[in-house]
């Protein structure tokens, strides 16, 4: 981060305005802690450089139906804060919200120096299509992601919508980024060749079971569960690679997997104890927790799909086989992190 | 309007990006169309001139309370319509949200070719100080605006504040904008050099007189009225045209006040029946139709002063006393029209 906003910051020279987006950007008090912290790590680069800080244009970017209300009632106990640990006010970083999705375009030509983006490319723009045949059999029967039991023009499907997606979203900004500009990016992935592969997969097994476990009582029509896919993709690193490769734009920096436990960031640790209070997160199982997390992000969808009342069980019995699941393996995911630049080629787009 | 935007297009050239920004646009059907037209006359002028449209940067502005998640759900059917109608999509105009006031500093230097403000200017920034003296005696006894009866100190305060702000809206905006760019200002004024005179001070003296009849019945503190003052200033065009000189930044190309019935916009007549319906106004006589639109405006001002539970009576009376009062009169405001150019001179700002 702090080398990828030293090179960004030389490029604004000498027109002194820089431009930075986040990419899915989404709504709560960590949207505007990482604007903070970018502010922060901007403020630190020029002083080392010995530069004055340009005029920060910040772009916090999500699809419509985000609430950016919240976002910008934060805002002026933002710049409070702001002001007081860096002296940048009003006048010295200019924060706009941006509604639409990132795989068209978002910003005008040759506007932004630094893009940044976290844990929201492994959403696909859709679900893939080709997971039912003509004659409307569905493929990925008693499954709403890849699995071991997904026949191989399922997980074609899943990496052909990915690699559409992420090529346009290259394509879109590499339009919108200066040459030399910076882009970071991380998001879920997997280590294994193998899309089916348990890291990467297993969340949604186990949504998957949860399910099935409730069409089985006759809560939830089987059907359903097979018409049901999500519009989720963990790339590999190659993966990744090679579409930035084949989309020509850009050069990366720096592109590698960490392995992380599935309920880091809402485990009881020490720590993480005062956060977890805050989301009333402290009374609950191991699996509990990641229940909650997870259904935070992915409720909406599902609830659309399987009716609103059937949310408090399915998450129920997803919190205990997320339980059972601890109790056995060490459940981790896979975080890609990918740090690319602007090639001063083709800068045409 | 449009020799504003022919001219202001002028200035994009040859860099080929335009930015926009309406200050103030509020939340409703009305905020994207008024866009809408923006990109017309934008892609007539440019036709008419035979140069390709410029990228569009169109920012729209209002106070961290307003509704912009309303404006961001209502972008996807207005690209679709804007495509449709002018083959503009969304890599041709690129709309985003700027929640702060614009008493202060909203956008980088040199990025805006055309500002555009309606119904806004006419709010201060602030209940002007002042109208309590250090003993705590309210020198606007039982009015909430300039009125006959007001001493001369309230009349000084108000236009102290007016002054204040309009400098300070002009001061932000000379640096945001590019030399020879266009503004386009419309808001309440009064065509009297007397800031008492009735037209201009009438509707929020009848709003005044319906508060006092509650409180003679024991229903509002007279107190609260006594020391409740409304944060608005309708100035004259000579007081605006002082404010621009002093400033000095900005040449008036015109500056006019119209005169305007109060109910106009939400009159029975037969255009606008089908608004009407939609505004739930049709059965409403015309003091019932001005009532509801002004307490749209100042309800929360009001009910955080007299109480939620007296809106609808309060509304009641009012309606009752203006519809005394158009029984008497032509009762129509003056909308003050001021379009100014950024000179070349102390771009400096």
């Amino acid at each position: 981060m702090d080398e990828a906003v030293a090179d960004a910051l030389c490029k604004t020279l000498p027109a002194q305005t820089m431009g930075i987006a986040d990419l899915g950007c989404s709504s709560g008090p960590n949207t505007l802690m990482v604007v903070s912290e970018m502010v922060s790590k901007i403020y630190d680069a020029c002083s080392q450089m010995g530069i004055s800080l340009p005029e920060l244009r910040v772009s916090l970017n999500d699809l419509p139906g985000n609430d950016f209300n919240y976002i910008f009632m934060s805002l002026p106990e933002f710049y409070c804060n702001l002001e007081k640990e860096t002296g940048v006010g009003l006048d010295g970083c200019f924060i706009s919200g941006v509604a639409g999705s990132f795989y068209g375009r978002l910003f005008p030509r040759n506007s932004l120096h630094l893009v940044y983006s976290s844990s929201s490319l492994h959403w696909l723009s859709q679900v893939p299509p080709g997971l039912c045949t003509k004659a409307g059999k569905h493929l990925n029967k008693g499954k709403i992601y890849i699995s071991k039991t997904s026949p191989p023009s399922v997980v074609k499907a899943y990496l052909s919508q990915f690699q559409k997606d992420f090529f346009a979203f290259l394509r879109s900004r590499a339009a919108e980024m200066v040459a030399g500009g910076r882009m970071l990016l991380s998001f879920m992935g997997r280590s294994s060749p193998d899309a089916a592969a348990e890291v990467g997969t297993h969340q949604w097994e186990l949504l998957a079971q949860a399910l099935m476990s409730m069409a089985l009582e006759g809560l939830i029509q089987e059907e359903k569960i097979d018409s049901f896919n999500a519009p989720y993709y963990a790339p590999s690193a190659e993966e990744v690679a090679n579409i930035v490769e084949e989309e020509g734009s850009f050069i990366i920096n720096h592109l590698q997997g960490f392995e992380i436990d599935w309920d880091e960031g809402s485990t009881s640790s020490d720590n993480d104890k005062d956060d977890n209070v805050v989301n009333g997160l402290e009374n609950l199982s191991r699996g509990g927790q990641v229940a909650k997390t997870v259904r935070a992000v992915v409720e909406t969808m599902l609830e659309s799909q399987f009716g609103r009342d059937m949310m408090d069980e399915l998450f129920r019995r997803y919190a205990e086989l997320v339980d059972r699941y601890f109790s056995k393996t060490r459940a981790k995911h896979i975080n890609l992190v990918l740090s690319v630049s602007r090639n001063t080629i083709n800068s045409c787009y």
